[in-house]
């Protein structure tokens, strides 16, 4: 039988899972989606995912792709997938790609959405998809800040760790702030992200915010190459993979 | 010590509960609720609900209120109460009214709001807060339908049961739905509302849209005084109560 690569689209709810990567004794998406590949085509595969999404992180757009020389047909995967699934993870499209595409090295960019609920009380239907912060925040300030790190950049200092890691250049193609009620919702693109990277952004600017800093202050951080001179790391349960472009 | 009257805004996911009601044996909003002030203030209370939710909807502004004679300050109940509720119940407000407020009795208007999810497969963010419906919806039929019960009228075809009801006259005030992306909402405030009245609503549209019947089919199923003649009752978890007016 032929050797087929297919590409799912994957939208998640993180909250019971320790993050999108197999680790031993942990349950992750790759792995209960691995099982679930094996239920239906009886192969044990290995997929690979667009972005290793952390432990409570979210996905609306997670790609992952995998090779296989199952029969089964394109348009079977989706409801076959999704009838052995848990409901918390869910496959919305499936296709058959070159057998060149890899989901992780060939995204060209990546666009993740953070969430802060800023109610005075946290609503019990964004608990788990966002971080709470009780306190009026200068939205304007965080707006005015974020276009400081638009752009080809050395991202040291919003990096958690280095390991691994080549370099810390990155470029953030946008980001975009909106409003809709009590929740804050930042969007940003990049053709890639340093570890930690969008939830150390979103804590630098609500401590930019809370300290009252000016919105060039993310220059000097950005020049220090230091991760001590940014903010916290935000929670994890405020992020969402919102897609991946190739 | 005086006797004062409260009057608490609560939001709640209903998805863990057996609805608001005490009920022996199960576990309900009212039972935790009033486990709850027993322990912040010591005394045993009954809580009257505005809306008493069915097992599986939610709350946004349930409202309700208990005598209490307790000296706590009236703007610590909201910290106090959070800090021992469940995550999925959350008091927004509180605050002290007089000796004669009811929240059930003296509600003007309810408005419950219905949520659609129309997407092929289901939103994992919506799976506790939406009925999955993958089929194309008649989204002008169903608007145009809604048109039809607005007004003082007799609404015995959408109620699942007439137990302990004097009349089924209610005055539906407005309904009005609106879209967003995969999803459809119907709001719906009326001066009362009969026994799964929202939620045969609802199915009565999605029946009149699968079956493509026009709009004025609903005027047959008023006059008809039958439940049989409206449409099956959507599920529970697409609903929830919005908020109380007084």
């Amino acid at each position: 039988m032929a050797l087929r690569n297919l590409r799912l689209v994957l939208e998640y709810d993180g909250t019971g899972y320790s993050g999108f990567q197999r680790q031993k004794g942990r349950r992750t998406i790759q792995q209960v989606l691995e099982e679930c590949i094996e239920v239906i085509s009886g192969e044990k595969v290995r997929v690979t995912g667009a972005g290793r999404t952390d432990a409570g992180v979210h996905a609306l757009g997670q790609v992952v792709n995998f090779t296989t020389e199952s029969r089964i047909a394109q348009d079977r995967w989706v409801p076959a997938l999704n009838s052995v699934l848990p409901p918390d993870i869910r496959v919305k499209e499936a296709c058959e790609v070159p057998l060149e595409f890899n989901a992780r090295f060939c995204a060209r960019s990546k666009v993740y959405r953070y969430t802060i609920d800023t109610a005075p009380v946290a609503s019990v239907f964004t608990r788990h998809y966002a971080y709470h912060v009780p306190r009026p925040l200068d939205y304007s300030l965080m707006v005015a800040a974020s276009r400081y790190l638009v752009g080809k950049k050395d991202f040291r200092s919003f990096c958690a760790s280095g390991a691994g890691v080549k370099t810390f250049t990155r470029e953030v193609k946008r980001i975009d702030w909106r409003r809709d009620g009590n929740l804050l919702h930042m969007e940003i693109e990049a053709d890639g992200f340093l570890y930690n990277m969008v939830r150390i952004i979103v804590g630098t600017m609500i401590r930019m915010s809370n300290q009252g800093l000016p919105p060039e202050t993310i220059n000097d951080i950005l020049a220090a190459r230091d991760r001590r001179r940014a903010g916290p790391t935000a929670p994890a349960k405020g992020l969402v993979l919102v897609s991946v472009n190739y």
